[in-house]
């Protein structure tokens, strides 16, 4: 039998990167957290039943505790003798039901999900009625009353360009810099739900949790409509925080 | 301080009507079963919280294991001095996050949620992508390759009017009788998803699933396309049963 010495000199090793849904409920987050179930931790174990021995995955999103994830990218170096399709089936069927990998390819051996990423974008999703509803509630936040859309509009468009977010969040790293760069910002209704998708080069910490809380309040008449503006101009930290289940990292452009 | 035999002769109590939603996937069913977590036995101790002393509420319908709900209903008497809408709100204050009560209201006497109820409506949810979405999996089957929108349709035609309905199901009663009528059935097309919506006076043990099942599979192809029809001319079971998770009972009419 062959041993690690007796190896062809060229291995089929390559970086993958793979793109990730999660449902978050049952998450600490993407990071992996000593102690805790994470993401990361779960994708990492899944790889190692493949072979892998890497120390740590490269991911692109760091999302929160309860947070989603239809298009969180994550990449590894593998040796794999086999398609990318079959790492992909043989990775899902290592995975838990709340995670998935959606699809894999072979990139540039130097690629890395989170500094190569040019936008991030985002997605919450509020619904309206004046009770709980079990099935929603996961991936929704309820709000009663139900804010105007018009108001919801008008605070995102404040929101677009590039501002110091300082009020909306902390930057990633001590004593980074706030300066982001919202490419796009804006609302949609659907039956008795509202959807804010926003684009962004990056975000802070909390950022978009706090954009939500703070439009929901301009929406339902309980902040000016310019709220948003106001909160960009200052550096006093916004309150309204909008909780995690509502929502999901939609996609990572590079 | 008065006993219970200075209580004066004409007490607040009333026999009070309740819709109900569920997310399924942590509950047995809605019916009380010993040593198992239902919806039943889950509203009845918030009843009893509020001072109910019955020994059993009554519900319109029982829905599997992991069958979803927007609009079950149950009925029970209950001594409550206030408005159906603080009754409303107290049981949603001791309900647990995968029970809501949607609407209180005061009923006749003797109603009854299961021998009251005219019409039942039911909702499945299909998507079809070939990998699993960790998001959707817990509210929608995952169907691939993704069936036909024009045969689905055809076979839910079959499915509607008055028909024995024993290849499809088990009576709720030995020996009971496997005749419904069905008023509606039909599937829209909603991005990836399929949605099928059935009405019917009645439904079988297993009923809608096995309809789901066997539709989905006329959709690929793989059944003739007069499957449906030549189901409901035989007494031989249906096999295909699709899973409980993509159902939810939607309405009961009275």
């Amino acid at each position: 039998m062959p041993t690690r010495f007796h190896r062809p000199f060229e291995v089929d090793i390559a970086r993958y990167k793979v793109i990730l849904a999660y449902h978050g409920a049952a998450f600490s987050g993407m990071q992996r957290q000593a102690r805790r179930r994470s993401v990361q931790a779960v994708l990492e174990e899944s790889l190692r039943a493949l072979g892998w021995a890497g120390r740590s995955i490269l991911i692109a999103g760091r999302t929160d505790a309860g947070v989603h994830a239809s298009g969180q990218v994550a990449a590894f170096d593998l040796e794999w003798k086999h398609s990318s399709e079959s790492l992909q089936k043989a990775l899902n069927a290592q995975l838990p039901p709340d995670v998935a990998v959606q699809a894999v390819s072979v990139a540039a051996g130097d690629f890395h999900p989170r500094y190569d990423a040019r936008k991030r974008t985002y997605r919450y999703r509020i619904y309206c009625q004046p009770q709980r509803d079990p099935i929603r509630e996961g991936l929704a936040w309820r709000v009663w009353p139900a804010p105007q859309l018009r108001r919801l509009q008008q605070a995102a468009k404040q929101l677009r360009g590039e501002h110091d977010f300082i009020a909306f969040g902390t930057a990633p790293q001590a004593g980074g810099h706030t300066r982001r760069r919202v490419h796009a910002a804006g609302w949609r209704a659907d039956g008795d739900e509202f959807v804010f998708e926003v684009t962004a080069n990056a975000f802070l910490y909390h950022m978009v949790r706090r954009m939500v809380g703070l439009q929901v309040k301009v929406g339902q008449g309980l902040a000016e409509p310019d709220a948003v503006k106001t909160a960009l101009s200052s550096t006093q930290r916004v309150r309204e925080l909008a909780p995690a289940h509502g929502l999901a990292l939609i996609s990572v452009e590079y």
